[in-house]
């Protein structure tokens, strides 16, 4: 039995992209909030509002000072680990030895297993998603102070769906700050509303470029014509605020952040929750899967 | 007679800096504010101290929409002309071909001559440096959206004490803003009050590097260490406003910006005052001068 065998074969493309020789924008013909509000959510009805119309929801002091502690104190003592150490699911910045990520933490460790699992995170999860959830990607990003470079605007469906399979809008991001969020240390921005376009990208993607491009993307990368019309139409937000703090977003809202030159690092857990109802198929690229660190397939 | 004779010998060296093996923070021995406030005085008493204090002032709205319309034309008539045409003084993107800056273009254009010899800005200049000024040095910066990078942390007159021979801190920045400045499309950052600070910096200047650090600084870049004292110490403030605003800034003051990746260029017209009691000396680094077009010589 070869590895194709156990991947499931992919329904018809919703939403192409890296096929085309030309960019476009195809329309969202998946929900949102895949759940009815009632007084019983773990959002209020304006929460899950905002989030249903921008795709994205900013959660102010979410975690208490000291459970971000505990955190801080974990991501350190990993950050001390993997500079000298190498391993494959550590990324390390353009440019430079610094650690840029971690992946699969919900996975190798305990301390953020844990806080994959938090009770008040995956009830937000199962409500906004409407069904029972699993991590499809967990990552600590490091985005050191002086030395961190930009992550440039893309969607992150948009990779999930050509490299991973995903076959639907039915997953979402959660960015946990570590550190306090100002306008001056490469803060994410998010283009409100763009979360109901799709930016179908030119290029094929190599084979096994994924290595390559989690330290600086070069496929998928949506075109400067589409991103200046969803900037004009959409605008741009810079959800900034103390550690402890949550950003939900959506899987397909157009996002990036700047270079981080101050001294402050900006360091972030960011969990992905995929619903159980949106299994990983057979990648659209037609491509072998991406590994199981970056895309977990197994835990479905 | 040789290009050294024409140089003025330096005074003795009250801001070392590239000279020795570790870097340190030496404390100001300049004024800020070079006149006694008045009445008379082209700044209110607030504004004045806000400079001295800070060591920059943003002036909201200070040209009208009409002004910058003619000095955006005429910009993006340069960028047109030099996209395909080289010239010495014409500076492009690190990684990519797109314009970074035109240089002296208060000499060769006579837009922005005229822009440079506005009598709301002299007045000012002439205030806050107690006598006559010139033009040092003045240049385009087009910020361009999506490419544009990042100017990394540094102190003006650090370069131009070591590289042009500017003996005293006796100069200023003007920053005339073309477009809209926002926190997304990366804003000057200043760290208010570090123009009392001078960070002296490690590593010998090359000869004629002056091309490459035009488009990216290797060499008086301050150590980690001192700013990260000068950010806890002072902190980081990114004035940001409108089309037309003007930002001033001492010599000294630490300041850089991060990259833009919003689709909008953050172009600004940027020219540096000096007193004509402060003329250029024989450069610090015992090395020859930069060309004319960068630092002015000529025009004492």
């Amino acid at each position: 039995m070869t590895v194709e065998h156990t991947i499931t074969q992919a329904p018809a493309d919703r939403y192409p992209s890296r096929v085309a020789q030309e960019p476009s924008i195809l329309r969202r013909s998946d929900p949102i909030v895949y759940s009815k509000w009632s007084t019983d959510s773990p959002l209020t009805q304006e929460q899950s509002s905002f989030y249903e119309r921008n795709g994205y929801l900013f959660l102010e002091n979410f975690f208490s000072p000291a459970e971000v502690e505990d955190w801080k104190a974990e991501l350190k003592r990993l950050q001390k680990q993997y500079r000298e150490g190498e391993a494959e699911h550590v990324i390390r910045e353009p440019g430079s030895d610094e650690v840029r990520s971690i992946f699969a933490v919900h996975d190798h460790n305990p301390v953020f297993r844990g806080l994959s699992a938090h009770p008040k995170l995956t009830a937000i999860m199962e409500y906004l998603l409407g069904s029972k959830t699993y991590i499809h990607q967990s990552r600590i990003n490091f985005k050191p102070g002086f030395t961190g470079k930009e992550f440039y605007w893309h969607s992150d469906f948009e990779t999930w769906h050509v490299e991973d399979g995903m076959p639907a809008m039915r997953a979402l991001s959660c960015s946990i700050a570590l550190e306090d969020n100002n306008p001056y240390n490469g803060p994410l921005m998010v283009m409100p509303g763009s979360h109901n376009k799709f930016v179908s990208c030119v290029g094929r993607t190599p084979e096994n470029h994924f290595k390559q491009s989690l330290r600086k993307q070069e496929y998928g990368v949506p075109d400067q014509e589409s991103l200046t019309f969803l900037a004009q139409n959409y605008g741009i937000d810079m959800p900034v605020g103390k550690a402890g703090s949550v950003l939900l977003f959506d899987c397909n809202v157009m996002h990036g952040s700047a270079s981080n030159i101050s001294p402050y690092p900006r360091s972030n857990v960011f969990l992905v929750y995929n619903s159980v109802e949106n299994r990983l198929v057979r990648p659209y690229s037609g491509q072998q899967p991406r590994p199981e660190y970056i895309a977990a397939r197994g835990a479905q």
